[in-house]
Protein backbone atom coordinates (compact mmCIF):
# COMPACT_ATOMS: atom_id res chain seq x y z
CA UNK A 1 0.00 0.00 0.00
CA UNK A 2 1.11 3.91 -0.86
CA UNK A 3 1.96 5.80 1.76
CA UNK A 4 -1.02 8.10 0.09
CA UNK A 5 -3.14 5.34 0.48
CA UNK A 6 -2.39 4.20 4.36
CA UNK A 7 -3.25 7.96 5.01
CA UNK A 8 -6.45 7.37 3.60
CA UNK A 9 -7.25 4.55 5.21
CA UNK A 10 -6.11 5.99 8.28
CA UNK A 11 -8.56 8.77 7.73
CA UNK A 12 -11.30 6.86 6.72
CA UNK A 13 -11.52 4.70 9.34
CA UNK A 14 -10.72 7.82 12.16
CA UNK A 15 -14.11 8.64 11.07
CA UNK A 16 -15.92 6.21 12.45
CA UNK A 17 -15.53 6.73 16.15
CA UNK A 18 -18.36 9.68 14.98
CA UNK A 19 -20.77 6.55 14.02
CA UNK A 20 -22.88 5.16 16.80
CA UNK A 21 -25.48 2.33 17.15
CA UNK A 22 -29.47 3.60 15.64
CA UNK A 23 -27.51 6.12 13.13
CA UNK A 24 -27.93 7.13 9.48
CA UNK A 25 -24.96 7.75 7.78
CA UNK A 26 -24.49 9.98 4.85
CA UNK A 27 -22.22 7.78 2.32
CA UNK A 28 -19.78 9.93 0.40
CA UNK A 29 -17.69 9.16 -2.56
CA UNK A 30 -14.36 8.05 -3.20
CA UNK A 31 -11.31 6.31 -2.45
CA UNK A 32 -10.66 7.61 1.49
CA UNK A 33 -14.62 7.03 1.53
CA UNK A 34 -13.95 3.54 0.45
CA UNK A 35 -11.44 2.68 2.95
CA UNK A 36 -14.31 4.25 5.84
CA UNK A 37 -16.94 2.04 3.99
CA UNK A 38 -14.79 -1.07 4.53
CA UNK A 39 -14.20 -1.00 8.17
CA UNK A 40 -17.77 0.38 8.11
CA UNK A 41 -18.60 -3.35 7.15
CA UNK A 42 -16.81 -5.38 9.37
CA UNK A 43 -18.52 -3.08 12.59
CA UNK A 44 -21.54 -3.89 10.89
CA UNK A 45 -20.30 -7.58 11.03
CA UNK A 46 -19.75 -7.16 14.59
CA UNK A 47 -23.13 -6.01 15.77
CA UNK A 48 -23.42 -2.62 14.41
CA UNK A 49 -27.18 -1.33 13.13
CA UNK A 50 -26.82 1.69 11.23
CA UNK A 51 -28.13 2.59 7.49
CA UNK A 52 -26.26 4.72 4.95
CA UNK A 53 -27.73 6.49 2.13
CA UNK A 54 -25.52 6.69 -1.14
CA UNK A 55 -24.10 9.74 -2.90
CA UNK A 56 -23.09 7.55 -5.73
CA UNK A 57 -23.35 4.29 -8.31
CA UNK A 58 -19.86 3.18 -6.83
CA UNK A 59 -20.43 4.40 -3.13
CA UNK A 60 -23.86 1.79 -3.76
CA UNK A 61 -21.52 -1.05 -4.97
CA UNK A 62 -19.19 -0.43 -2.06
CA UNK A 63 -22.30 -0.90 -0.12
CA UNK A 64 -23.13 -4.17 -1.18
CA UNK A 65 -19.59 -5.23 -1.32
CA UNK A 66 -19.16 -4.75 2.65
CA UNK A 67 -22.59 -5.37 3.65
CA UNK A 68 -23.94 -1.76 4.43
CA UNK A 69 -27.25 -1.07 4.74
CA UNK A 70 -29.08 1.82 2.55
CA UNK A 71 -31.84 3.70 2.94
CA UNK A 72 -32.77 6.44 1.02
CA UNK A 73 -34.10 10.58 1.40
CA UNK A 74 -38.22 8.75 0.80
CA UNK A 75 -37.50 7.03 3.80
CA UNK A 76 -35.82 9.21 6.28
CA UNK A 77 -34.76 12.76 5.76
CA UNK A 78 -32.68 12.88 8.50
CA UNK A 79 -29.22 12.19 8.37
CA UNK A 80 -27.22 12.10 11.78
CA UNK A 81 -23.53 11.85 10.21
CA UNK A 82 -21.90 12.56 6.71
CA UNK A 83 -18.75 11.28 5.71
CA UNK A 84 -16.93 12.21 2.74
CA UNK A 85 -13.56 13.05 1.10
CA UNK A 86 -12.84 16.40 -0.71
CA UNK A 87 -10.41 17.10 -3.39
CA UNK A 88 -8.99 20.71 -1.42
CA UNK A 89 -9.84 21.77 1.87
CA UNK A 90 -8.61 25.24 2.74
CA UNK A 91 -7.62 26.31 6.36
CA UNK A 92 -11.41 27.87 7.14
CA UNK A 93 -12.35 24.14 6.19
CA UNK A 94 -14.15 25.48 2.92
CA UNK A 95 -13.70 22.54 0.46
CA UNK A 96 -13.13 21.91 -3.62
CA UNK A 97 -15.00 18.51 -4.12
CA UNK A 98 -16.26 16.88 -7.64
CA UNK A 99 -13.20 15.76 -8.99
CA UNK A 100 -15.44 12.54 -9.20
CA UNK A 101 -18.40 13.48 -10.29
CA UNK A 102 -20.48 13.00 -7.52
CA UNK A 103 -20.94 16.95 -6.37
CA UNK A 104 -24.10 17.98 -6.08
CA UNK A 105 -25.67 14.45 -4.38
CA UNK A 106 -22.66 14.57 -1.72
CA UNK A 107 -23.82 18.01 -1.17
CA UNK A 108 -27.28 17.31 -0.96
CA UNK A 109 -26.21 14.97 1.83
CA UNK A 110 -23.70 17.05 3.58
CA UNK A 111 -26.53 19.31 3.75
CA UNK A 112 -28.80 17.26 5.10
CA UNK A 113 -26.71 15.87 7.66
CA UNK A 114 -26.95 16.79 11.22
CA UNK A 115 -23.00 17.14 11.65
CA UNK A 116 -20.31 16.67 8.18
CA UNK A 117 -17.34 15.06 8.51
CA UNK A 118 -14.62 15.45 6.34
CA UNK A 119 -11.91 12.67 5.74
CA UNK A 120 -8.31 13.53 3.26
CA UNK A 121 -5.16 12.47 3.58
CA UNK A 122 -2.58 15.24 4.21
CA UNK A 123 -2.03 16.03 0.25
CA UNK A 124 -5.34 17.74 0.29
CA UNK A 125 -4.63 20.25 2.31
CA UNK A 126 -4.06 23.92 1.16
CA UNK A 127 -3.76 27.49 2.44
CA UNK A 128 -6.23 28.51 -0.55
CA UNK A 129 -8.46 26.79 -2.52
CA UNK A 130 -8.00 26.66 -6.33
CA UNK A 131 -5.06 24.69 -7.24
CA UNK A 132 -7.68 21.67 -8.24
CA UNK A 133 -9.85 22.84 -10.94
CA UNK A 134 -13.31 23.63 -9.44
CA UNK A 135 -15.95 21.27 -10.99
CA UNK A 136 -19.39 22.77 -11.63
CA UNK A 137 -22.35 20.45 -12.61
CA UNK A 138 -24.74 22.29 -15.55
CA UNK A 139 -27.62 21.96 -17.74
CA UNK A 140 -26.53 19.79 -20.65
CA UNK A 141 -29.17 21.96 -22.81
CA UNK A 142 -27.53 24.88 -23.61
CA UNK A 143 -24.33 24.09 -21.52
CA UNK A 144 -22.25 25.90 -24.32
CA UNK A 145 -23.59 29.38 -23.26
CA UNK A 146 -23.82 28.08 -19.58
CA UNK A 147 -19.79 27.36 -20.13
CA UNK A 148 -19.37 31.36 -21.69
CA UNK A 149 -20.85 32.70 -18.71
CA UNK A 150 -18.80 30.93 -16.11
CA UNK A 151 -15.57 31.99 -18.26
CA UNK A 152 -16.78 35.34 -17.92
CA UNK A 153 -16.56 35.22 -14.72
CA UNK A 154 -12.78 34.79 -15.17
CA UNK A 155 -12.14 31.00 -15.31
CA UNK A 156 -10.75 28.89 -17.81
CA UNK A 157 -13.45 26.20 -18.17
CA UNK A 158 -12.91 22.86 -20.32
CA UNK A 159 -15.73 20.29 -20.81
CA UNK A 160 -15.32 17.02 -18.94
CA UNK A 161 -15.32 14.03 -20.81
CA UNK A 162 -14.87 10.22 -20.69
CA UNK A 163 -14.19 7.91 -23.65
CA UNK A 164 -14.29 11.23 -25.75
CA UNK A 165 -17.78 12.11 -25.08
CA UNK A 166 -19.02 14.49 -22.48
CA UNK A 167 -19.48 13.21 -18.86
CA UNK A 168 -22.88 12.73 -17.71
CA UNK A 169 -23.60 12.67 -13.87
CA UNK A 170 -25.48 10.48 -11.77
CA UNK A 171 -28.00 13.42 -12.22
CA UNK A 172 -28.37 13.45 -15.98
CA UNK A 173 -25.90 16.32 -16.42
CA UNK A 174 -22.65 17.91 -17.77
CA UNK A 175 -19.48 18.72 -15.44
CA UNK A 176 -17.05 21.72 -16.17
CA UNK A 177 -13.64 21.91 -14.83
CA UNK A 178 -12.83 25.37 -14.27
CA UNK A 179 -9.75 27.41 -13.27
CA UNK A 180 -10.62 30.57 -11.65
CA UNK A 181 -6.62 30.63 -10.46
CA UNK A 182 -6.01 30.79 -6.27
CA UNK A 183 -9.72 31.40 -5.36
CA UNK A 184 -9.82 34.38 -3.12
CA UNK A 185 -13.43 35.10 -2.15
CA UNK A 186 -14.84 30.93 -2.47
CA UNK A 187 -18.40 32.21 -0.97
CA UNK A 188 -18.89 34.75 -3.33
CA UNK A 189 -17.24 32.82 -6.32
CA UNK A 190 -20.29 30.04 -5.31
CA UNK A 191 -22.59 32.57 -5.37
CA UNK A 192 -22.28 33.88 -8.50
CA UNK A 193 -21.93 30.51 -10.16
CA UNK A 194 -24.63 29.14 -8.56
CA UNK A 195 -26.98 32.29 -9.58
CA UNK A 196 -26.06 31.76 -13.14
CA UNK A 197 -28.80 30.25 -15.43
CA UNK A 198 -27.66 26.47 -16.30
CA UNK A 199 -25.59 26.08 -13.45
CA UNK A 200 -27.28 22.98 -11.17
CA UNK A 201 -24.30 23.24 -8.13
CA UNK A 202 -21.00 24.07 -7.88
CA UNK A 203 -18.01 21.88 -5.85
CA UNK A 204 -17.81 24.52 -3.80
CA UNK A 205 -18.32 23.49 -0.16
CA UNK A 206 -18.50 26.34 1.83
CA UNK A 207 -19.14 26.68 5.89
CA UNK A 208 -20.41 23.06 6.02
CA UNK A 209 -17.83 20.93 7.38
CA UNK A 210 -18.03 20.38 11.26
CA UNK A 211 -14.83 18.42 11.55
CA UNK A 212 -11.86 17.35 9.63
CA UNK A 213 -9.59 14.39 10.10
CA UNK A 214 -6.66 14.45 7.96
CA UNK A 215 -4.53 11.28 7.27
CA UNK A 216 -0.84 10.84 6.99
CA UNK A 217 1.45 8.02 6.77
CA UNK A 218 1.22 6.86 9.87
CA UNK A 219 -1.64 8.90 11.94
CA UNK A 220 -4.76 10.60 11.47
CA UNK A 221 -5.56 14.03 13.14
CA UNK A 222 -8.76 16.00 14.03
CA UNK A 223 -7.90 19.24 12.84
CA UNK A 224 -8.44 22.39 14.64
CA UNK A 225 -9.76 25.48 13.42
CA UNK B 1 -62.22 31.00 -30.55
CA UNK B 2 -63.12 32.36 -26.92
CA UNK B 3 -61.91 35.80 -26.02
CA UNK B 4 -58.86 34.92 -24.12
CA UNK B 5 -58.07 32.50 -27.17
CA UNK B 6 -57.84 35.97 -29.51
CA UNK B 7 -55.96 38.02 -26.77
CA UNK B 8 -53.26 35.15 -26.95
CA UNK B 9 -53.27 34.98 -31.16
CA UNK B 10 -53.42 39.07 -30.99
CA UNK B 11 -49.74 39.05 -28.73
CA UNK B 12 -48.34 36.07 -30.18
CA UNK B 13 -48.69 37.27 -34.04
CA UNK B 14 -48.16 41.04 -33.01
CA UNK B 15 -44.45 39.67 -31.50
CA UNK B 16 -43.46 38.99 -35.38
CA UNK B 17 -42.62 42.45 -35.43
CA UNK B 18 -39.41 41.84 -33.92
CA UNK B 19 -38.68 39.10 -36.15
CA UNK B 20 -36.50 39.84 -39.37
CA UNK B 21 -34.73 37.85 -42.01
CA UNK B 22 -31.15 35.86 -41.04
CA UNK B 23 -32.08 35.96 -37.19
CA UNK B 24 -32.16 33.17 -35.06
CA UNK B 25 -35.18 32.85 -32.82
CA UNK B 26 -35.81 31.20 -28.99
CA UNK B 27 -39.17 30.06 -29.32
CA UNK B 28 -40.47 30.05 -26.10
CA UNK B 29 -43.53 27.62 -25.07
CA UNK B 30 -47.32 27.14 -24.33
CA UNK B 31 -50.55 28.74 -26.07
CA UNK B 32 -49.25 32.25 -26.56
CA UNK B 33 -46.51 31.09 -28.23
CA UNK B 34 -48.90 28.71 -30.28
CA UNK B 35 -49.98 31.03 -32.24
CA UNK B 36 -46.81 32.76 -32.90
CA UNK B 37 -45.13 29.99 -34.40
CA UNK B 38 -48.31 29.52 -36.60
CA UNK B 39 -48.02 32.58 -37.85
CA UNK B 40 -44.32 32.45 -38.15
CA UNK B 41 -44.57 29.43 -39.92
CA UNK B 42 -46.94 31.77 -42.63
CA UNK B 43 -44.73 34.16 -42.72
CA UNK B 44 -41.24 31.37 -43.55
CA UNK B 45 -43.26 29.95 -46.20
CA UNK B 46 -43.63 33.44 -47.87
CA UNK B 47 -39.76 33.33 -47.86
CA UNK B 48 -39.23 34.60 -44.75
CA UNK B 49 -35.48 33.20 -43.63
CA UNK B 50 -35.17 32.41 -39.86
CA UNK B 51 -34.05 29.77 -37.25
CA UNK B 52 -36.04 28.78 -34.28
CA UNK B 53 -34.44 27.09 -30.76
CA UNK B 54 -37.11 25.12 -29.56
CA UNK B 55 -37.48 25.33 -25.67
CA UNK B 56 -39.72 22.22 -24.94
CA UNK B 57 -40.90 19.35 -27.09
CA UNK B 58 -44.25 20.50 -27.42
CA UNK B 59 -42.59 23.49 -29.13
CA UNK B 60 -40.55 21.06 -31.55
CA UNK B 61 -44.02 19.37 -32.89
CA UNK B 62 -45.34 22.72 -33.28
CA UNK B 63 -41.92 23.81 -35.22
CA UNK B 64 -42.60 20.60 -37.15
CA UNK B 65 -46.16 21.33 -37.76
CA UNK B 66 -46.05 24.80 -39.06
CA UNK B 67 -42.33 23.99 -40.96
CA UNK B 68 -40.23 26.31 -38.52
CA UNK B 69 -36.75 25.54 -39.18
CA UNK B 70 -34.83 24.27 -35.88
CA UNK B 71 -30.86 25.04 -34.85
CA UNK B 72 -29.40 24.40 -31.44
CA UNK B 73 -26.87 25.81 -29.07
CA UNK B 74 -24.14 23.39 -30.63
CA UNK B 75 -24.48 25.31 -33.77
CA UNK B 76 -25.02 28.87 -32.34
CA UNK B 77 -24.84 30.55 -29.27
CA UNK B 78 -26.74 33.58 -30.12
CA UNK B 79 -30.20 34.45 -30.46
CA UNK B 80 -31.16 37.58 -31.78
CA UNK B 81 -35.24 37.29 -30.36
CA UNK B 82 -36.15 35.20 -28.13
CA UNK B 83 -40.22 35.35 -27.60
CA UNK B 84 -42.17 33.72 -24.93
CA UNK B 85 -45.43 33.78 -22.52
CA UNK B 86 -45.48 33.92 -18.93
CA UNK B 87 -48.21 32.84 -16.04
CA UNK B 88 -48.11 36.34 -14.61
CA UNK B 89 -45.87 39.40 -15.65
CA UNK B 90 -46.35 42.25 -12.48
CA UNK B 91 -45.98 46.02 -13.35
CA UNK B 92 -41.51 46.00 -13.05
CA UNK B 93 -41.85 43.19 -15.84
CA UNK B 94 -40.61 40.48 -13.40
CA UNK B 95 -42.02 37.60 -14.46
CA UNK B 96 -43.25 33.65 -12.69
CA UNK B 97 -43.18 31.03 -15.86
CA UNK B 98 -43.23 27.33 -15.64
CA UNK B 99 -46.67 26.22 -15.38
CA UNK B 100 -46.20 24.16 -18.32
CA UNK B 101 -42.89 23.08 -16.95
CA UNK B 102 -40.31 23.64 -19.38
CA UNK B 103 -39.40 26.75 -17.27
CA UNK B 104 -35.58 26.32 -17.05
CA UNK B 105 -35.12 25.74 -20.76
CA UNK B 106 -37.09 28.95 -21.57
CA UNK B 107 -34.80 30.43 -18.97
CA UNK B 108 -31.88 29.24 -20.53
CA UNK B 109 -33.06 30.52 -23.97
CA UNK B 110 -34.32 34.45 -23.02
CA UNK B 111 -30.92 34.34 -20.90
CA UNK B 112 -29.04 34.09 -24.01
CA UNK B 113 -31.06 36.27 -26.30
CA UNK B 114 -29.96 39.65 -27.15
CA UNK B 115 -34.10 40.89 -27.14
CA UNK B 116 -36.61 38.89 -24.70
CA UNK B 117 -40.09 39.73 -25.87
CA UNK B 118 -43.04 38.39 -23.14
CA UNK B 119 -46.27 37.73 -24.80
CA UNK B 120 -49.20 37.18 -22.84
CA UNK B 121 -53.06 38.06 -22.82
CA UNK B 122 -54.41 40.55 -20.04
CA UNK B 123 -55.17 38.04 -17.51
CA UNK B 124 -51.39 37.47 -16.64
CA UNK B 125 -50.97 40.99 -15.79
CA UNK B 126 -50.84 41.44 -12.28
CA UNK B 127 -49.73 44.42 -9.81
CA UNK B 128 -47.81 41.97 -7.40
CA UNK B 129 -46.59 38.51 -8.15
CA UNK B 130 -47.67 35.27 -6.36
CA UNK B 131 -51.04 34.68 -6.87
CA UNK B 132 -50.02 31.87 -9.26
CA UNK B 133 -47.70 29.43 -7.33
CA UNK B 134 -44.32 29.97 -7.74
CA UNK B 135 -42.62 26.47 -9.60
CA UNK B 136 -39.05 25.74 -8.82
CA UNK B 137 -37.47 23.11 -10.59
CA UNK B 138 -35.00 20.72 -7.99
CA UNK B 139 -33.32 17.92 -8.13
CA UNK B 140 -35.03 14.36 -7.76
CA UNK B 141 -32.14 12.83 -5.05
CA UNK B 142 -33.09 14.16 -1.75
CA UNK B 143 -35.90 16.22 -3.48
CA UNK B 144 -38.29 15.50 -0.08
CA UNK B 145 -35.04 17.57 2.20
CA UNK B 146 -35.04 20.64 -0.54
CA UNK B 147 -38.78 20.77 -1.00
CA UNK B 148 -38.78 21.07 3.18
CA UNK B 149 -35.82 24.13 2.98
CA UNK B 150 -38.08 25.37 0.51
CA UNK B 151 -40.82 25.33 2.72
CA UNK B 152 -38.35 26.67 5.19
CA UNK B 153 -38.46 30.10 2.99
CA UNK B 154 -42.26 30.47 3.87
CA UNK B 155 -43.64 28.78 1.20
CA UNK B 156 -45.79 25.77 1.00
CA UNK B 157 -44.94 23.52 -1.51
CA UNK B 158 -46.51 20.78 -3.52
CA UNK B 159 -44.42 18.00 -5.69
CA UNK B 160 -46.23 18.34 -9.13
CA UNK B 161 -47.69 14.90 -10.42
CA UNK B 162 -49.04 13.66 -13.51
CA UNK B 163 -50.71 10.72 -13.73
CA UNK B 164 -50.56 10.16 -10.16
CA UNK B 165 -46.67 9.75 -10.65
CA UNK B 166 -43.86 13.14 -10.46
CA UNK B 167 -44.08 15.09 -13.06
CA UNK B 168 -40.16 14.87 -14.67
CA UNK B 169 -39.40 17.73 -16.96
CA UNK B 170 -37.26 17.76 -19.94
CA UNK B 171 -34.28 17.73 -17.59
CA UNK B 172 -35.17 15.44 -15.95
CA UNK B 173 -35.94 17.39 -12.74
CA UNK B 174 -38.64 17.57 -10.58
CA UNK B 175 -41.16 20.31 -9.86
CA UNK B 176 -42.59 21.71 -6.85
CA UNK B 177 -45.03 24.28 -7.22
CA UNK B 178 -44.86 26.27 -4.17
CA UNK B 179 -47.08 29.46 -2.68
CA UNK B 180 -45.46 32.13 -0.84
CA UNK B 181 -48.71 34.51 -1.20
CA UNK B 182 -47.86 38.10 -2.43
CA UNK B 183 -44.31 38.24 -3.00
CA UNK B 184 -43.17 41.42 -1.84
CA UNK B 185 -39.30 41.00 -2.99
CA UNK B 186 -39.40 38.99 -6.49
CA UNK B 187 -35.42 39.11 -6.91
CA UNK B 188 -34.07 38.59 -3.11
CA UNK B 189 -36.83 35.36 -3.04
CA UNK B 190 -35.18 34.07 -6.35
CA UNK B 191 -31.77 34.41 -4.83
CA UNK B 192 -32.49 32.49 -2.04
CA UNK B 193 -34.30 29.66 -3.67
CA UNK B 194 -31.79 29.66 -6.15
CA UNK B 195 -29.05 29.14 -3.52
CA UNK B 196 -30.47 26.23 -2.37
CA UNK B 197 -28.47 22.92 -2.91
CA UNK B 198 -30.96 20.82 -4.71
CA UNK B 199 -32.64 23.53 -6.35
CA UNK B 200 -31.97 23.59 -10.50
CA UNK B 201 -33.47 27.11 -11.36
CA UNK B 202 -37.28 29.10 -10.38
CA UNK B 203 -39.72 30.36 -12.65
CA UNK B 204 -39.04 33.51 -11.38
CA UNK B 205 -37.47 35.76 -15.01
CA UNK B 206 -36.25 39.18 -12.58
CA UNK B 207 -35.47 42.01 -15.22
CA UNK B 208 -34.79 40.19 -17.89
CA UNK B 209 -38.22 41.14 -20.76
CA UNK B 210 -37.42 43.71 -22.91
CA UNK B 211 -40.90 44.11 -23.90
CA UNK B 212 -44.06 42.93 -23.85
CA UNK B 213 -46.87 42.77 -25.37
CA UNK B 214 -50.49 42.20 -23.71
CA UNK B 215 -53.22 40.59 -25.91
CA UNK B 216 -56.72 42.01 -24.96
CA UNK B 217 -59.69 40.72 -27.03
CA UNK B 218 -59.87 43.13 -29.95
CA UNK B 219 -56.18 44.54 -29.84
CA UNK B 220 -52.56 43.45 -29.16
CA UNK B 221 -50.60 46.71 -26.97
CA UNK B 222 -46.68 46.94 -26.11
CA UNK B 223 -46.85 48.18 -22.85
CA UNK B 224 -45.15 50.64 -21.26
CA UNK B 225 -43.00 50.22 -18.14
Amino acid sequence: MTKQDNAKKLAGEASLTHVENGMTIGLGSGSTVYWMMRKLGEHIKEGLNVKGIASSRQTETWAAEFGVPLTNFHETQHIDVAIDGADEVDEAWNLIKGGGGALVREKVIADAAEKFVVIADESKLVSRLGDFHLPVEILPFGWEVTAERIAHLGGRTVLRKRDGEAFVSDNGNYIVDCDFGIITDAEKLHKQLKLLTGVVETGLFINMADEVIAGYADKAKSLKR
